[in-house]
């Protein structure tokens, strides 16, 4: 039988470069623009990075894309949460009602919300007892996810939403990383000491049932992931070959991230990582990647919140880059 | 003869408190908000930031402005920029005009944008050979930059333009807190290793030259300051008095805070720092005071461009705590 996870593979594998002329391009621009060279720091480098991975000196934000993936989790039997399980279809209302935090955020800075909801109905399987997925199903999933970029956003800002997810994305890091549960569980939605002590319990136990089968990144998201963790990491892959480049949300949304840099480390390229989430072992993945956080707001929501605010800072960036004035326009001297 | 800083000290021993009533109703606010408690981080205290300094239960941001203090200075005689001092004027003109960062970030986020011109054909004194300026004059200057809160605004962010202003900045840093030149200069707009050393040394040369005279915060102001320093100071402390919180900047604008903070440092309780700039010592001064910054992003422009960021946070996050859904609206369950 062909293995379900070769096409995924293949494509986080054979992943397509940047555009350096493209970033050459920018750079020649920046120059020109009244102020200091560098001076505006990390927003200079947020317009060389659109231009990176999308493959154009003039980089656009015209259809930038918040993309939200919502699963439901077997775990949650095990007591993980603060809040019930019925949450993610509540919430999922909520999104498209405009009532949640990313409704107002996009509504505020006009990015685009799609809201992809994974079968809400069928839990995974409780990763203490089974298999989140089947390989065959996990492999569907990422396909699925891959249709996040079919509306051609020109930049894919990638969060989630799934009572129980923090659970499973420690798993994952607990997998990949090495550790125990205790060393990559947090408060999530805002468990007490008795549900982060039930946390703990459950990845360790998921660990240790799962572990002959852990062998490979792909094992481990079907076996211990779920099934927004899929459908992210499959948005992310089609946004590299796409020439999408990606933003990613906090502590759950990183999980996709580092299974496909656990894959490939370059397949991550493209991504930026939003912030670094209050959920405490976030840091600690970030770091496991090499890769910086571009803010620290002490959220922890998810739901792509923190992506977003990393979108309005690419916008902002963007915005400056295409419409300040240079030196010559201006009569504005420059360095000695 | 009458003290000229008799009113000033006054306004900052005498500062109002802020209003805790207003904090708690917020709280009570977002407590029914549709996202676990806390979970939007920085984000709810930048609410209840606005809540506190406005003394509203319902605080609004439907006037927030920008203003920018443009000073030229005489310690620019000693090579100490990368550019020559005609660009103060010329990057005045250019934020009218649309040209620059700040005015870009502004006009993308509807943030109203003032622009104070201090006497820019007037430099101050040469700080290191003479003071900056009288007791008088700036004095006065502090009672024009009072006039920042004049068109009422709801919350205002304070930044500055002024070739040179690093170096006066610095020099202040050094006579509050202790130190040489080379404890507090950094690149500013770009100085090569020569104008570096440069920065260093005329900070050293001020300092030894008025060694005997900078006894109190104020005198430091005078001796070594800037115009558009002392108006700085001015706005921030008129701010506090008329309700309006205020949003620092970068490492010139907080030397103005650091002034107000050395007389009392409750005089400052309503301000906060937007990022920690990529001017070298200013996360130091930022530590001395005692305050966190709420962006790195490694800018170094001034103009006021991290308080505006700053501002588009508080602007976004009042937006999602007056227009998310609670959970009785939005019929999502609470937690367990």
């Amino acid at each position: 039988m062909a293995n379900p996870f070769s096409e995924i593979v293949d494509l986080l594998a054979l992943v397509p470069e940047g555009n350096e002329e493209a970033v050459d391009a920018v750079r020649q621009h920046d120059a020109q623009l009244t102020k200091p060279p560098g001076s505006l720091g990390k927003l200079e480098e947020l317009v060389e990075w659109l231009a990176r991975w999308q493959g154009k000196a003039k980089p656009t934000l015209d259809n930038p894309m918040v993309a939200i993936f919502a699963g439901n989790h077997g775990v949650t039997d095990q007591g993980v949460s603060a809040f019930p399980r019925e949450v993610t279809a509540q919430m999922v209302a909520n999104f498209t009602a405009g009532g949640a935090a990313i409704s107002q955020i996009c509504a505020l800075h006009e990015l685009n919300l799609r809201v992809f909801e994974l079968a809400l109905e069928l839990p995974t399987g409780d990763i203490t007892q089974t298999a989140a997925m089947d390989d065959k199903m996990c492999a569907a999933t990422i396909a699925y996810g891959m249709e996040a970029v079919a509306g051609k956003p020109d930049c894919l800002a990638i969060g989630e939403m799934g009572i129980g997810n923090t659970t499973v994305a420690a798993a994952i890091y607990a997998a990949l990383y090495g550790g125990t549960g205790a060393d990559w569980v947090g408060r999530g939605t805002g468990v007490d000491n008795a549900g982060l002590a039930r946390k703990a319990d459950a990845v360790d136990r998921a660990l240790a049932l799962h572990r002959d089968a852990l062998g490979d990144p792909l094992a481990i998201l079907a076996k211990l992931g779920g099934r927004e963790i899929a459908a992210m990491l499959g948005a992310m892959v089609a946004a590299r070959h796409q020439k999408t480049p990606v933003i990613v949300d906090g502590f759950v949304a990183t999980s996709a991230a580092a299974i496909a840099h656990a894959v490939n480390p370059h397949a991550i390229d493209h991504c930026i990582f939003a912030h670094v989430s209050a959920e405490s072992a976030h840091a600690k993945a970030l770091a496991a990647m090499g890769v910086t956080p571009l803010l620290d707001l002490g959220m922890r929501l998810g739901e792509g919140s923190g992506a977003a605010l990393g979108m309005v800072l690419a916008k902002t960036a963007l915005h400056l880059h295409r419409n300040m004035a240079t030196f010559a326009s201006a009569g504005v001297s420059g360095k000695d």
